[in-house]
């Protein structure tokens, strides 16, 4: 019974485990005793920070350290890691002591999250980092697409928003440049706002973050200038 | 004269950049302009974090999160980071806008750490995960061997220090286990110490560290004693 639950998390995860031992301890919660998942998830933060800095750092070529910070931030955080796992399906074979289960563990944020990150480390310890990030990126899927949208609404949502409020014309999004090859393109959109002076830009591998990077940087723009 | 004071870093760094623009862009502060070593940075502490993480999860089967996470901190914080850049000369290659070539930026902790971790993000985009481990364990050198005295003093010298300032008598060190292959041995030592019950124990793959340990843990059930 365990174990067929186990097998369809592993099909769930894309990821068969050589040690089913490994896995069952990225699942078991402190609440359990000694042997459980705190270092495992110790690691597989650090491995999920680094694919994901990786991967916003090819993504977006144009990106300052600090919009790739904040990019990162809001996919790494708690509540992001959580509807990861439970999109996953990770909350009912989660290994917890007696109060917790009594408790609801099974749906809690902190627990799914830390439980994410324990199969990263997990993952890791088996098979490295090439295979932590392809798992990784298929698990977020479009989370990754619009990762300033995780939790949050989108930045071109927030900018119309915004320029509703006051009154003003609605933005005009154009592709100003396409570069690259026809696999490997980089598309450059100008965000066209009133009272802005030239347009936003925003460069990306596709024309939707483009447009969502501009987007962000105008609404960045007007809230400096009402800041002044 | 340039190419040579990089050849030389590379040579000190043990790492042969097939892009020598990528070496420059990682020595290049964020005065000299928009193209600087801040995108590196962001993704080389990524780097470095799983890097140690991954390093002290191995080294330390027996250390908690919370012992994993502290380590850590002591080894990638801004000062230990300058410390190792120092060590390999980086500052003399660095690339400073006027103004911050002027007011000693070259020497500057802050400045330096930051380079390093784009050194080892410049390494990690042309040569992966293994080879970035491999140089940041040879630059870090002692400084592994000894996590916590990074900045500090040897867990126990102030083990001994908190002792002799109570007029109590000094902590014995004693190996009570060895076990795995002669080349991969785990070292479990007890420290007893006065006042404390059961000895503190400490396990590590080497002798030298399973004491450190055990003293820091004997320092920790004292200090909590003492704020009973």
């Amino acid at each position: 019974m365990v174990e067929t639950s186990l097998r369809r998390l592993s099909e769930r995860l894309g990821y068969h485990f050589h040690d089913t031992g490994l896995l069952k301890q990225a699942l078991t919660h402190r609440s359990v005793g000694d042997t459980n998942n705190e270092r495992l998830e110790f690691l597989g933060d650090a491995v999920l920070s680094v694919v994901i800095a990786d991967y916003l750092f090819r993504e977006y070529p144009e990106a300052s350290e600090g919009e790739l910070t904040r990019l990162r931030a809001s996919l790494v955080k708690g509540s992001t890691l959580a509807e990861v796992a439970r999109h996953l399906e990770i909350g009912h074979c989660l290994i917890l002591g007696g109060g917790e289960m009594k408790s609801g563990g099974h749906r809690r944020s902190s627990t799914l999250s830390d439980a994410l990150e324990a199969i990263v480390g997990a993952i890791f310890l088996e098979s490295g980092l090439d295979v932590c990030r392809e798992r990784i990126i298929d698990w977020f899927g479009m989370l990754l697409d619009s990762p300033l949208d995780a939790g949050n609404k989108d930045a071109k949502t927030r900018l119309q928003e915004h320029l509703q409020g006051r009154g003003m014309a609605l933005p005009l999004y154009e592709v100003v440049a396409t570069e690259g090859d026809p696999h490997n393109q980089v598309f450059t959109v100008a965000c066209q706002v009133p009272g802005i002076g030239e347009p936003a830009r925003g460069k990306a591998s596709s024309r939707k973050k483009a447009e969502k990077m501009a987007a962000e940087l105008a609404l960045k723009i007007l809230q400096d200038k009402s800041d002044e």
